[in-house]
């Protein structure tokens, strides 16, 4: 099942995505008005998310799906947001050639240990349809599209899409300014749902993609695929999770294989959407931070 | 099964007592650190409290009964709390000789329109062992113990025991003083613990008792039945309900049946025990606000 | 000066209208959001309300009155509402003919304590536009028009304009039914603003009016001047404050005596508007409950 | 002045220490029961936050300095800290023998833009007496005392001693492992007390020092002064504000030249003290995450 979080004005609920349409939960059950509400009852329950909102849904009125247009926010508001890099095949090249201290995105690559780190804080996260930024100290920013597993407690419950929003030039000049790269106002999206991790058979077999337009202009094009990874997400968990002070609920972002090639960077206005198979789209503009 | 709100300096924690004895259902599952979340939980799971508290039993470690004393809190912190007057058969003749204007009690307890009214938020409420209030500009002071019925969205969800305590002196000049006498600071305390409405058969046939105590000499100490209200609890519940906005959890006293005789009045420094059958006691000393 | 909370989809912020117009305090200082920071500092740094707004007007942006339309709120969400009642001389003979029991107002006008009772909870409270409730279960139904006094810890810090809804046919029967009478989903509405105490010479003695209208038709049509009142401002409050646990925010209202003749109760779709000199006006539709 | 959270089992104070002694301003005023408090009504009121204390000292009580002992507790909660690294004038030399790549950190050392990276949530944050953390992967742990810069909204408002406990086993082997490094579990501290801006005349020249003893034994003495630093506060702050989202209060640490030599590492159970004239000292044990 997918879970989004819709908001207007006076209100917000949680509607979930089942086969057969869209239901709303929260108009069936008062108790639960975002995603953390469900999977916090479902820990105490000893259920899955799944399992209470099938329950539920016998009882929740349907949504046109029309209706809710521009109401869809972030699935849900994660403590924190960590991300992994150097997790594809083809990433290892595509590093290689941007910086010249490469050797330790090789030795990353290598490495029995993933290079994690964290990405967000809720403040700088953020939904559909909503602006990501690039740093007005940068000069070369790109979209860095990945399947972002949520977390409660640390244990995988299910998945969306996150945009981990990287400053190129700030990152390439000395690998101790990553953290500039990455974390600043506006660094992330995550969306447009959760999908359930008891629905979701492989999580590294899902199609992904991207586009860039501008000015009505399709500047990038391109998919790939989450088997692409050379990490399992249970090892990319463990080492964000390990030693850590993990909080109830949280989102690992699993790093990138669609990078535009070294010539491009995004501009103000620029519209990004990004795709994950059998989780949906997101889309959001770009202004400058 | 009944559930217990423990505190110390840092941490509060849930625990149940079960016929096996007393468990920590926080330490075996961080989500469940209070009976609002394991109601919540159930409402959301469609299931009742005690079906998920046994499942979290099963890793829950064992609390030793000796070393929660003293750390005994408030079972839950209800948004508000109601109270009913006049609803035990024995509470006609009590009030009759208690004020010249005898003639309305007389009149609610003949009419279909119970007496509800709102007496406490949470700023106002204590749990065991902390003091409840008598004013100073009063001098005739009794406390009511009662049945408490807890409401998760205005349905019966469990039971707990309450103290009422009210200035007869201020409601006995004038009725329209009722108010002023019911509501004030420490006017009310519940306790010890709620225990789930699934596990207890009968309600309104359980003996409850009070002793007043006042420098080691015991001024009262009567028991009754609840089986001696003349308005059904649903009754109770549906004239608090019915036309109000009522909060998630909240909690209705259901009148009281043990008066003290016209003579006595409470002190600063009294000490009050008030036990119901299958929910425990709770005890309170007494201080002027 | 007179602070109104503005609100729409996304935000809320907290304005000041001084003689030169109305300005956005929250855009001048993020940490002035509402009404309850401004107070909070006001009582920190030992300076009143109007004090430090005055320095944030210096950078703040003007607010066009026409775009504010549709967006006031409640002025301050207090913790509680209070109310008084039998303050007015004209008071003592409306009430006169509406009960039988009549004799207890005549006592409460008479007595040296005030009548002063809980009359709210913020979840039954609402704005200027926001319906007010008549209960499904009565048939004689009124508004209260009262001057609301704000007050922090219990000093008065200004005045706001409230609708203490009640319901004559259930109060009417048995005064212990008051509560019933008088709390109940929406039976509450304060605004449109604060005006604060220092700049406000004469609390008791501003006009006050009220209209009532029904398919354009106006139904009731009165004034009268809070001079009219019996008791000090100060009175009631000590009365509520006194031997009581008050929060940081809460409103007392001071009593009415704009009543509707008894011929007259209140329908669905009525609308009510209420104004007092130097606040500004109110308005409300009625909706049942 | 100073300022000081002291916390016991029920209730959390804001202490102010002036050249006369130590006094409980919550005692005096219920609405300052945190540093938050108190510097959110000095921007609201524009006053700093000194003006403000000075005005509530004259009605709070004295405090016991022998009384605090063990309750002083983290004297603000910061929404994030951030650090800086690569600062002092000694930390280039000790940091060019520790690494392989230490190329990077004499770039950063040379370049306009100073090292900054995220460090803690305040999950992972802990204050005087609390252990400090050690990961249980990594074998070379070392403490790093900074100067603390407490920021409102980005602005220098006072000054605290900070602990940026780090791993340089997992730093060493690859600046991409910079975060696991530096981010988990109880790996930083802060307090005793906030020092405020307006009292501390340059906190660009200050002595510093840290002792780490182990069973009783000390292994580590040495002092410096923050006048070592090579960049200036307000550059810092200003790499970490600019292009940022920057909470209400956040605290960034400023670097370290303290550092234990290559043979040394921290283990389960030693103890730290760190001191900074005009601030005071903090001390933290020791703990495996």
């Amino acid at each position: 099942m997918r879970y989004y979080q819709l908001g207007d004005a006076d209100e917000s609920r949680l509607a979930v995505r089942t086969p057969d349409g869209l239901y709303d939960l929260t108009a069936a059950n008062a108790d639960v008005a975002t995603y953390r509400d469900l999977v916090r009852a479902a820990a105490i329950a000893d259920l899955n998310a799944d399992e209470i909102a099938s329950g539920i849904v016998a009882d929740a009125p349907r949504i046109d799906e029309a209706a809710i247009e521009g109401s869809v926010r972030r699935p849900l508001v994660p403590s924190e947001v960590w991300a992994a890099g150097v997790t594809y095949r083809i990433s290892e090249e595509a590093r290689r050639e941007e910086s010249a201290m490469e050797q330790i995105y090789v030795d990353v690559y290598e490495a029995d240990r993933p290079e994690v780190f964290f990405k967000a804080t809720p403040s700088r996260l953020v939904g559909p349809g909503e602006a990501v930024g690039i740093r007005r100290d940068s000069d070369w920013d790109v979209p860095e599209p990945e399947l972002g597993v949520v977390l409660h407690r640390g244990e995988i419950v299910g998945f969306t899409i996150g945009n981990d929003m990287s400053s190129r030039s700030i990152e390439g000049r000395n690998p101790l300014y990553l953290p500039q790269a990455k974390v600043y106002d506006r660094c992330c999206s995550i969306g447009p749902c959760v999908r359930s991790a008891a629905s979701l058979e492989d999580p590294q077999d899902l199609e992904m993609w991207m586009t860039i337009e501008r000015d009505g202009d399709r500047l990038f094009e391109e998919s790939t695929n989450t088997g692409g990874m050379v990490r399992s997400l249970e090892e990319l968990v463990e080492c964000y999770v390990d030693h850590n002070a993990v909080p109830e609920l949280s989102v690992l972002l699993t790093g990138t294989s669609l990078v535009p090639s070294e010539g491009f960077t995004l501009r103000e206005g620029d519209r990004i959407d990004i795709g994950i198979e059998g989780i949906g789209s997101i889309t959001n503009p770009v202004t400058v931070v």
